[in-house]
């Protein structure tokens, strides 16, 4: 089964410091945007939160800067489902240039399912936990959970 | 003595989402400008990056997201070093509504010093370590890093 492909982009003008290089805050940004997408397959995209009202937001976040990323280049993100609960998701991102698997940037994120009329933290729909479950089962293990989240430290 | 401000900004319409709500990216790259400040305090700006060729690389950040920010609220942020060695520099930023000291979010950071001419890994000058080291010693105890980097888990 292929690994979930959560987006695809050129590395934009705007988000290169003045070495041309891709700023640590993008990187989050690109990330932040193939969260869309994961939301999308499990029915919370922007047409269906006008009916459902529910959404992610991102109660924590850690990530890994690997590679510098250089204006212009194309790059993508795979997404693997480390797991979930009853109102929580646990999702891993990865970031590649184009036609190659090694990772550029990872980041473990926890996610917040959320009642947008609160706002206030709700369970998953029946529909958006087998949409997740059936994400589990598909990815089965074809990916490695490489750079978790962890202390920072000098020692 | 006063905590270290290393940014100040409104909230604007570009790093809102659909909902007029901060987007998670958005509040790294608040906290990206507030290094930036960081490295003007010692010795690595703009203007001196010409002459020393020098500048810091995130390796690795960890972000927790306590409070939601509206479009055009005034934020700024303080910054805390939670200590340094030879090359590398453990930053925590803490952001702030204008007018209140409650956190809305806070980020600890691994900063690495970085020679552009390779790019690759260099001791910081003794300006920089004198910089950092007179931080240190202003920042006294001022401030609690109650938010610190951690493994993520759904147990």
């Amino acid at each position: 089964m292929p690994a979930l492909i959560t987006y695809r982009t050129p590395i934009q003008k705007d988000w290169v410091d003045y070495n041309g290089h891709l700023r640590d805050a993008y990187y989050l940004l690109i990330f932040s945007y193939a969260t869309d997408t994961l939301m999308e397959r499990i029915g919370l995209d922007a047409d269906s939160r006008g009916q459902s009202g529910h959404s992610l937001f991102t109660l924590e976040a850690h990530i890994n800067y690997l590679h510098e990323v250089r204006l212009g280049s194309d790059v993508w993100v795979k997404t693997h489902i480390v797991g979930f609960d009853k109102k929580r998701l646990l999702a891993y991102h990865t970031l590649h240039r184009e036609g190659t698997d090694q990772a550029l940037a990872a980041s473990e994120q926890m996610l917040l399912h959320v009642d947008l009329a609160g706002p206030k933290s709700a369970p998953f729909s029946t529909h958006s936990a087998q949409a997740l479950q059936a994400l589990v089962d598909a990815q089965g293990d074809s990916m490695v959970v490489e750079w978790r989240s962890r202390p920072l430290s000098l020692a």
